[in-house]
């Protein structure tokens, strides 16, 4: 059986959290409205939204066709997908810990996509700027410290362990990784500083970047380039001011 | 084996999500910040969150301690619970399918929470109320419907099933309930236009008030009331102006 992703095929979005997984899995998946030809592209995704006969609907994009199961939301994608492809624990307990810790990156997700869309996610950031300064601010300051501080407090009470669940590496490991990097993306200025504080956190993106598979699909055309249409989007009047960094 | 859930002490919020499930599960079970004596309390609630020596801290309330287990993040407790109370479909199929509606859930409470806290949730509502007034009008024009509609077609979809996964009650039932009653709360005219155009999902929490033990909860001391400390709050200005409201 082969795995067919549905996400939109010119950002990262959500559905990059699935795609890191299945290329660490090292997997053979279709991307499918990535792909030209008939039945392909992005009519194929909106088909499956819209189409009344499919059972069980998901309600956004991404969703992942496995046989005859659809699945929706990110993290429910991740945790079914997870054992099969060995990026999960072996135990129903260590599971549930490995998805609740994705849940946790899901609610990250939502605070950085608001950073540049505060009121209304269907208008342009453009139309919100300015209340997308006073949440940025307040995200800097407060939001994303104690997000990454939790992650950080995670990998410091696992002891030696290389990874948030343990010693091996999981499917949320590849999400921190994500985050990590979209965060430099859209906050350069923020993040700098950050990377002197939470050196487990940043220490780990380091790690899970240079993972023969994950090197090679970063470097590959599969992975879309962050942009300014995504969740992680730069625009430097939302990152920490110049004059708020301080010297390491 | 008692269930001891863990979450703030004087309001619904997302707690309210698990009490349902245990409640119409039938289960005796501890609700501990809200108890008094030695060891209850917030501070227990506090304890947990802060005790070092806890091998996977949650990231917030509600957490549940079930014998050796602590778990958190709403969705993912009902996950664990649903089975063990018969709330649950039978199937893994069944079960991925209504976790991830309450993942959709959660979404939409997410969306309703920043509806009185759009650009900074550490800031009182009184603090943020233009930013409030936008959002709330695309929420109301755009956003609430989209969800709406979502579990509207599943329940159509479901043919002449009683319930989101089919005839038989499961744990995202209740929470489908909990989301009409607190948008009715908060929004009272937008949800008096939007229940003429909602019928399945405003019968389906008709129908899930009158069950004997959720009946017999709601009416108890146990259920908190709405309040303007919730997640779903009533401020007038916020709700669709009286001149927008159409007759039936």
């Amino acid at each position: 059986m082969k795995y067919e992703l549905y996400y939109w095929p010119t950002i990262q979005g959500r559905g990059e959290f699935v795609r890191l997984a299945l290329e660490e899995g090292g997997l053979a998946y279709r991307d499918v409205a990535r792909e030209s030809g008939k039945g392909n592209g992005v009519a194929a995704l909106l088909r499956l939204l819209r189409d009344r006969s499919v059972k069980r609907p998901p309600f956004a994009p991404p969703f992942l066709k496995a046989g005859e199961l659809l699945i929706g939301q990110t993290a429910n994608i991740l945790y079914f997908l997870g054992p099969r492809i060995k990026l999960a624990p072996q135990t129903t307990a260590a599971r549930l810990w490995t998805h609740q810790l994705q849940l946790t990156v899901a609610d990250f997700v939502a605070e950085i996509h608001d950073t540049h869309h505060p009121v209304d996610v269907d208008s342009y950031y453009e139309e919100q700027k300015k209340e997308a300064r006073r949440y940025s601010a307040h995200f800097l300051k407060s939001r994303a410290p104690k997000f990454l501080n939790y992650f950080e407090k995670i990998l410091a009470r696992g002891g030696r362990a290389d990874y948030l669940v343990g010693a091996q590496l999981t499917y949320v490991d590849l999400s921190l990784f994500q985050l990590v990097a979209g965060l430099k993306y859209a906050f350069p200025r923020a993040m700098a500083q950050a990377a002197r504080k939470y050196r487990r956190v940043f220490a780990l993106h380091a790690r899970v970047q240079e993972r023969p598979r994950l090197a090679a699909y970063l470097a590959s055309p599969r992975r879309i380039p962050f942009s300014d249409e995504g969740i992680f989007r730069h625009y430097s009047e939302l990152d920490l001011p110049r004059s708020r960094l301080k010297k390491a």
